[in-house]
């Protein structure tokens, strides 16, 4: 199980390498900082992985699934069945994060992380089932402290499987109904923004449906106010798919991979995982600002600036899928523009002693 | 010789294309519009191409080069052999723009419209120069109106042979030192918007630069007031490599090709081409909000809404081509995602019976 305790913390960023970052980025044939985000994009990887000239190898999108016991309560647009059904979908390669991942060379697997379904041999999903969905975070805790170490425990197997398989960067997905509560109800407990800033429509519900959902937020919160400890909280009031996500996103910020967040969800259990071990976020690229409301929010909080901001909101790791290529971009700057020594260019008009 | 009056104008769009195209995104598992701007993208490409079905094949960047008699005016942070300079480095493959087009599986061509360098037989390098340098626009025209003419000709010629070869998709690029100069003064020539919001760093020049950047496109304004026909103000105030890609997008947008626009001297030109043929901009597809100045009006202008904002100000075609995943992303979205019907996934909650 991970505990902060065995936690091997992730490196503090080395001054000297975001200089000689920073020294290579301006010697490029290019007026210095005109890349824009995509040169701090090339930077913070190479932070993250401790050189001036970083790779991406065999990026993969991790896609977690859960039901939740909350989706008694009425909080989504969807049945709850829809999750099962996304899951198929997702296997059978059908679901936007398949073909965004497909489009931009990346693999993905789908893993169960509690859906209430027995899919029984289904080639291609990954059984990681902790249960048949949580519990109902407004009535008990969402899950046992035994089963967020449990998820927590099997998400940080499974980065750490994949990254020994030769992955190097890691994003991540989710699928299932009602989670946007979830994750709410953890960014409300993680940041104390107001629950206004933080609950949204999810997959599309009406206006009633949103007042209820911010109303069996704010009595989750006030049932689990004792739950102030990080993992006390997650399990109070995450997911099987959320505690999953936090706990590869752990063993992959340990072993300098490289982190895509997604979008409202994936950041939420960004949130638990950061609360866990701060230094987590050292290792996150933030792949786009959701459509959801809460995700502009909670990505203020973290200081994290998205690379993308096209209005997404559906999850799965779709706009995670969508920024790789930024992260391509980044790195081909790096490895392979010319600098104005090799390709004899003068720099400015002042250097070439000219008026 | 492109004249208005030759032009087969672009199709308007076709109410029924637009509603198959909305039937069919919303007919695809995930909440309708929960992939936001990416729809928007689909449905524009289907429109552009005049299909529910579009495809991009061989996307091609073109790079046109020029120089600037303006740049005698001190408006530049950068020598002026920069240009001749940086299409060595664009032909070898080591500049910003052939990274990332590389990155991105796409296709560069550099055009000479008119470098004031003999660059003698240089194999890559596309030959159409209309002459060695423009004009100084704050002195006399830019070009000639015949000049002028033969440069938008060119570029139609350069797009229509690209077409020929099985391409449908243009992205547009430039180099030119002192040629944000030129797009300053053509953007306040057909917005009427004000200088201030028009004239930017270019490259990264000083305060006292930008104050005589603004000075200069003020003169040249004022001395060119009687050129307010599209083709005379693109003479007056343009550039070879700006009137060329003007052409080459009028080309492109005649044939339903797509055009990616880049930064602000391509939309400059895009105003010039939209001035000679309004339709043109039914063609376009916005890459990027850059960092220089000018760009944010003009595109407001044009009721354009940019894809990214990383903060780029390199020209060069490096917006449009960091910008193609997002198309084929699009593109994937409509051909290759499940419907709720085919994936036997249940639809919103209330077309299910439930409560």
């Amino acid at each position: 199980m991970i505990s902060p305790d065995d936690l091997p913390r992730a490196e503090p960023d080395d001054p000297t390498l975001l200089a000689r970052l920073a020294a290579r980025l301006d010697a490029k044939t290019k007026p210095a900082g005109s890349l824009g985000r995509l040169e701090d994009l090339a930077a913070r990887l190479g932070a993250i992985q401790g050189t001036d000239a970083p790779t991406l190898r065999a990026p993969h999108l991790m896609v977690f699934a859960g039901d939740h016991g909350v989706a008694a309560e009425g909080v989504s647009a969807y049945p709850r069945e829809v999750t099962w059904q996304m899951v198929m979908n997702l296997v059978a390669g059908g679901a936007a994060a398949c073909v965004l991942a497909r489009a931009n060379g990346m693999a993905l697997s789908v893993i169960d992380a509690g859906v209430d379904h027995d899919f029984g041999v289904l080639p291609g999903l990954v059984d990681r089932k902790i249960a048949s969905g949580t519990a109902n975070l407004a009535v008990s805790a969402a899950m046992t402290v035994a089963q967020c170490d449990a998820a927590l425990d099997a998400g940080a197997q499974l980065a750490r499987d994949r990254l020994r398989q030769g992955c190097n960067v890691i994003a991540f997905g989710e699928m299932g109904i009602a989670n946007t509560t979830a994750a709410s109800a953890l960014a409300a407990r993680f940041t104390a923004l107001p629950l206004a800033d933080l609950v949204g429509r999810g997959s599309g519900v009406d206006d009633a449906t949103l007042a209820r959902k911010e109303h069996v937020v704010a009595r989750a919160l006030a049932l689990h106010a004792g739950a102030t400890a990080a993992r006390d909280a997650l399990a109070a009031l995450g997911g099987f798919e959320i505690a999953m996500i936090a706990g590869a996103m752990l063993a992959a910020a340990q072993a300098r991979a490289v982190i895509v967040v997604d979008g409202f969800v994936v950041t939420a259990a960004l949130l638990a995982a950061r609360a866990i071990d701060p230094t987590v976020t050292r290792a996150c690229v933030y792949s786009h600002l959701s459509g959801e409301r809460g995700h502009r929010a909670v990505l203020a909080h973290l200081g994290a600036t998205p690379l993308l901001d096209l209005g997404l909101r559906l999850g799965e790791g779709s706009g995670a899928a969508l920024a790789l290529p930024l992260l391509r971009a980044a790195v081909a700057i790096l490895a392979d523009m010319a600098t104005f020594d090799s390709a004899g260019v003068a720099s400015r008009r002042c250097e070439k002693g000219r008026a």
